[in-house]
């Protein structure tokens, strides 16, 4: 296996010490747990995290304006609860900590764990989980894909803005359940720590609503050219989000190069002219990877002011632009 | 070949009208001249570019602070002296232009033709080549890579700063004979027009002294952890730069996960501990690509006061962070 690392078992520490390096604003409290710098004093605090392999996803996103904590699991495996508590205590404030969560059944079970323990330590604490992904069918299994940096983003605006939790939770929730989201690859991620791709794909074939821990997608397809892949992926999404007038997110899976997510943009914006819809902000970047994986996720978001207000929002981070 | 794209003879006329896209502050003004909306009515205007497939280079730094034109050529090849000629023309001030060229004999020609032209219509324009890839050992002859972002940031601090086109050049030039780049690969890129690998790579080696265009390196290698890695790249960079406080830029070759790029980051962190280097200041991200390469270079630049106030100087570019 070829990874730029030294040892497979310290990938996530020595990635957590290279952030420190990266972004000035942040600290490693202890293993796994990043937090501001300069912490916030008023205002609902905001803890998120998940599995590691998904940067900058989510420590790039604890800046003034996003997050207060993330917590970083291994590659791809959740973080346990006394790391989430132990994120949760060092950022709470009198007005509670709201925790974000992407819908995997281990993540969704350590933060309500981490939860239920806070609240015991007299903390108030709510949760959401956001479930974006339609490439699973069931609505109450979906995972939490890049939708999630949105709602990052969302909360820390209303949170910024003098909402409490309980607010910030319910509007949160509804913000949830109208984002949707669907990926593909072209080629799959390396893991580090088993040396395994996350599937096979075969030379001249793509992967069709794959997951961002290596998960295969729903079906595979030979390579086509980009704007039919855009169709394929808006043929999936229309299913379920009928409004023409969106907010879009275009999200690169790791090591797609600038180049190509730029003719995606490109292609996805004909299609939008083509069909009439009204794209009213872009958000493209790699807000939420899969280690090097090579491929690209939409996300919709029917418009709102208030959320276009959201992502407008100044925000620290340097990966949120 | 499984590229995200349409047709590879379009790739980057597509590439740049998804760059205006996710870039409100350029506008694309005819094919491959980017420019900025918000042009600059004083000072010296600076124009950069070349070959494309070094995203955001150059592209993204066309923005308050750095560049005022990039012109766009093909995929790893130069753009022609007429396309040269339209970004100066459309960006020149009555201070003059600034041409930041990269040193390949294309480019160099090229330049130096659009900059004759521009004379010939009355324009004071200057032109400096960067030449910072120390694995070629003639310095006449060394290829600008990575610390030509530098440069553009370093050029576009002084113009804002109302020095003239003489200072310019003379500053800049002095400090291109400072800088010093080196990269590695663990995978090469693959070439769009092509459909071929810049090179072949077994599966358990890297590339050392490698290029921005696909080029072989020096030699090739049995892949190490990357602390050895580090030590190999900095026993050639020593060779040239004694100092030891430094501004350091860590650059990502497009594919490089930000997991690997923050453990790269730690262990040359660590490097400069053991030997007693002072780095005064870290530049961590993908800055200057090659498509979807996975590697990193190392850039060194001895450490200067005016040198940090440039690079912290604020830019609207949101790939130089």
């Amino acid at each position: 296996m070829k990874k730029l690392m030294k040892e497979k078992t310290n990938f996530v520490a020595d990635m957590l010490k290279g952030i420190e390096i990266m972004d000035d604003a942040v600290e490693i409290i202890s293993e796994n747990v990043v937090v501001r710098k300069n912490l916030k004093t008023k205002g609902v605090a905001l803890v998120s995290g998940g599995g590691s392999g998904h940067e900058p996803a989510h420590a790039g996103y604890v800046a003034g304006g996003m997050l207060d904590a993330a917590v970083c699991g291994e590659v791809f495996t959740s973080p346990t609860p006394d790391k989430i508590l132990e994120a949760i205590k060092h950022v709470a404030t009198d007005e509670g900590v709201l925790l974000i969560v992407k819908n995997y059944a281990g993540d969704v079970m350590n933060f309500e764990m981490a939860q239920e323990m806070a609240e015991m330590e007299g903390i108030s604490c709510e949760s959401i989980v956001v479930r974006d992904d339609i490439s699973i069918e069931n609505i109450e299994d979906r995972r939490g894909v890049a939708g999630t940096v949105l709602v990052h983003k969302y909360a820390g605006f209303l949170s910024d803005n003098g909402f409490n939790l309980a607010d910030i939770k319910s509007r949160t929730e509804t913000f949830i359940e109208k984002i949707r989201t669907i990926g593909m690859a072209i080629y799959p991620c390396l893991v580090p720590t088993t040396g395994q791709y996350g599937f096979d794909l075969k030379e001249n074939q793509m992967e069709i609503g794959i997951g961002i821990h290596g998960e295969r997608g729903i079906y595979q397809e030979d390579i086509e050219p980009i704007d039919e892949i855009i169709k394929r992926l808006m043929h999936e999404l229309e299913k379920e989000i009928s409004d023409k007038t969106l907010i879009v997110m275009i999200n690169g899976m790791g090591a797609t190069p600038d180049s190509e997510l730029a003719i995606v943009s490109h292609y996805f914006n004909e299609y939008a002219k083509e069909n009439e819809l009204n794209i009213e902000k872009y958000l493209i970047g790699n807000y939420m990877t899969a280690l090097d994986m090579q491929g690209f996720s939409i996300t919709l978001v029917p418009y709102d002011d208030e959320y276009r207000d959201a992502f407008d929002a100044p925000t620290e981070s340097k990966y949120f632009v």
